[in-house]
């Protein structure tokens, strides 16, 4: 009997308050039909599952990494020091600082562990799931053209006039 | 006589101000044995070029694309916009705001259009080369490799103690 | 028979929910009799349809152009990077950043491609409608005593004390 | 003996210290061939001044008012409160707070008074110059000719590739 | 038959909208027996009655002068520019920004031209009519007598303990 | 023999390095003929000096106090909380924000006790001199005319064009 | 008979209203079993208060203080003025900048005076009860097993996944 | 034999850039007679580091540890997620944003994981060494001696007057 399928992406977020604004990345590879595995990894209250799922995930058989936290927002940028796969960063709304505090801990990377961070909320998040997707398509022709036909429908939904 | 080899990143940049930021991207390819075409393209003052370049690229061959601009940095949201590609944008540090601009104009992108975006300055810059090895290497096994021993490399650089 | 009239101001925004924000141009123009016409023009989701109308701008008769946009707000500034008419823009009040990342966006544009930017939200559409007519009054007299008509009614009705 | 030519663009500005920046306007008119006047008018020294040029503006022939200032930049909106002409401001980068407060003082003007506003500091400067020029040109064929000849040449001047 | 008793304070505002704010500052003057006069001011839509208001704030007997508005809030520096008694400034809060673009516009005066600026919003309106008082005080005894007792008043209001 | 002359206005500040910017309050008050005192008060260093300094500064003889101060600048308030006396606070600049943690710090105070709040850096320390001299004007005719001859100085010193 | 017991932990808060926040530090430290005593010590409206406590606050036995206030928030640096005893403070979410004032008025102290900052709202009052009993815990082995045994139940309360 | 002598505090930093700035606190504890550890750990060049680093911590006899980070400051609430010791961090000054992402990313910790946080830079530095000091003299009278002694050093220091 063959190995269970592999899921590419792994959708991580610091806590069950993020799903709301990650399951938008969730959303977005249902339509284009990639596969995910979507898990609760707090930096800050599982350091140990954190480091072993960031080492783990090369042999799990993720490809594309999407780590969505808010606040002091460590989680993208402690699992790209751990693994050399692309990491995708959503910074989540906070309630004080409405998110500006996710985006600085995201994004300010230091030279030498990247991570590429989207946009703060529930977009970013969609945004997350469709260039996880672009970078698989990097190596899968089919998807590809799926997210061809995506963008192409997108395209075709905006109306010429505002009602 | 076989067609000229092709590079998997285009390098783009909204002027030749950008440059300094930017070659830290072409260092970093450089040093993972990654090719990459840098170019200028100036969404505001050349914006034929931009859209003849971001309908171009998968034709071109670009795997992924880098693009960094200042300011009311328009680079690369358009280009994102008209290529599937992944699309990394770095914001280089403008005068008055220290980048500030820079980088809302590029990580605020609306769902539907994403840009993986790098950290303000020549830190983001050399980051977006990091980035896009490493999404090149999701299909190639052998500059996993490198990129790993970079990262094991860069690890083993760090003294234990300040001095 | 003569040609069907020419509206002189086009009003574009990126998306239906910019709609209403944007009407308040349409409301001012309309109260000082200059023809619009408002359409949706996506830099993001439609950037052939953005191409198409930035260039045909003049052709089609448009004297201003008032584009608004919020976020990553980039359809101002790429209409004025393709057409030498006067483009006045509008940032839309964005959720997490109140429209922050739209102001930064739209004005801070770089020498040689300028756009006239008005208050984040509703203020800034309203102004926008009226920028536009005192753009159109520099060679319109009978324009310029309505614009002026108005004016002094906005003043008359300013009460003399708080109530 | 006829009267002497009227220039259509008048340059004013908070402060001597002022000028450096938005001399960038002056070469812009100038390279476009657009007359202008350039005086030193602040709002907060010499308020009568302001008064006597907002309300004198259209008498003396004047189609387009660029306003500089910095800080609590109040030139701009004062001076559209008391004539209908297209009113550009201008930002000037501030010591301690890097023109941010220029801007905001600029631009959020409320609804009723329009004041179209470009960046901070010289590139503002030089877009207030460019646009003034596009509205002017909105009744000169001429001069939108030449205005379309200089973007022409804007765009052919940015090179191919950095250096 | 004697002369209308005078007010001492001004309390002016750029609109009615303001008002709830600017109520604070009367009702602080009210409890310290300070008599005022609240009238609409609008910087931008009534320039005229600004100047009118500013120029004769000495003459109609005014000691001191609270000036509220939000936004790109040009009124109390406006009044200090056209009046030498003191000026104090109310930061209305604003819709897309919080106040923040009302405070900036009001406290970053340059040299030469005061305005003693207090908070955003309703605390700030409560302290101009404390200042205001504060001011008055210095010339009146028994004024600042009653000042001191409302000081200690308040002082004795505070809970030993949260409940 | 009758008593030593008192000074009206007292400038205090935290540190002997905010003297080169409070030094500009003294200059504005030398030119006016105001006499004023200078003192260190440190409130984070010298806790005990600030109670004293406070609770003292009626019977001293002080009319007006001005206090400036940088980061976490807690001397405005603090001397607001023990004096009934008028406190003009100067928010000094810092090295990493700039002066908007000491603006912040100074303005945003809470209703009860108030600080007016001058412009960051060197223009709010001048403004502060002259803000003190306007309300010791309130009730000194002598003063006031001084304060006229000053600002009607200051206006005609402003040239009428850039040079 | 002995003394009362002393508690090792002062929360102290600028007013009423801060309540509803700082309690957050009273239910971790009751969950810890660390005693405390909450009073309201207003720096601006009961500035003797203030004196009284920071100056006592050893004699009474606490080991470390928590205080919260909210705007510009002296309280935290004024007490750490007047004591050696360690101070966290805790930056209440204030009304127009959602807690950016208070941050920066607590935290930016100067050297010679520090104040350990927590997060802006509730969750920095449950971790200002935190690190009081981290503080705590140096010196008391007991308290430390408690306090990785609330770590381990924190830990073990995450979820695997979102749901 | 005896053991080693252990340091109290352990002073980590993210990379040798940082001890500029960090070597305050270690002045601040020499001055204090407090022994320390000084170290680089990179969260994220080298996480297995501050992995073993933080998880033994404890083991090594520290009692507070110090972390310094700039940009997307990650360190400190790394170690505090892997140790229960207080954790005092210190935002290093940045160069694109001066620190600002820096205290964000530092302060802004989720309920749970305490990081008591200093300034941003060399006040912050010496600060964390001087509270580091404070935490130990909880149970160390002789060094709570020195630490009053130091303080009363400290404001006798401060001169009645600028010069």
């Amino acid at each position: 009997m063959g190995a269970a399928p592999v899921a590419p992406v792994a959708i991580v977020m610091g806590s069950q308050s993020d799903w709301p604004t990650m399951q938008r990345a969730a959303v977005m590879l249902d339509a284009l039909g990639v596969a995910y595995d979507a898990r609760i990894v707090s930096a800050h209250r599982t350091p140990q599952r954190l480091v072993a799922f960031a080492q783990g995930a090369e042999g799990e058989g993720f490809k594309v990494i999407i780590a969505g936290a808010g606040g002091a927002a460590h989680l993208p940028g402690m699992i790209a020091a751990m693994t050399h796969l692309p990491v995708l960063g959503v910074p989540v709304q906070s309630k004080a600082l409405s998110g500006q505090d996710s985006l600085l801990s995201i994004v300010q990377m230091p030279a030498g562990i990247p991570v590429g961070t989207l946009a703060i909320g529930e977009a970013g998040a969609a945004n997350a799931g469709l260039l996880a997707a672009a970078i698989l398509a990097t190596g899968d022709a089919a998807l590809a053209e799926r997210l061809k036909a995506f963008r192409a429908e997108q395209t075709a939904a905006v109306a010429e006039r505002p009602a």
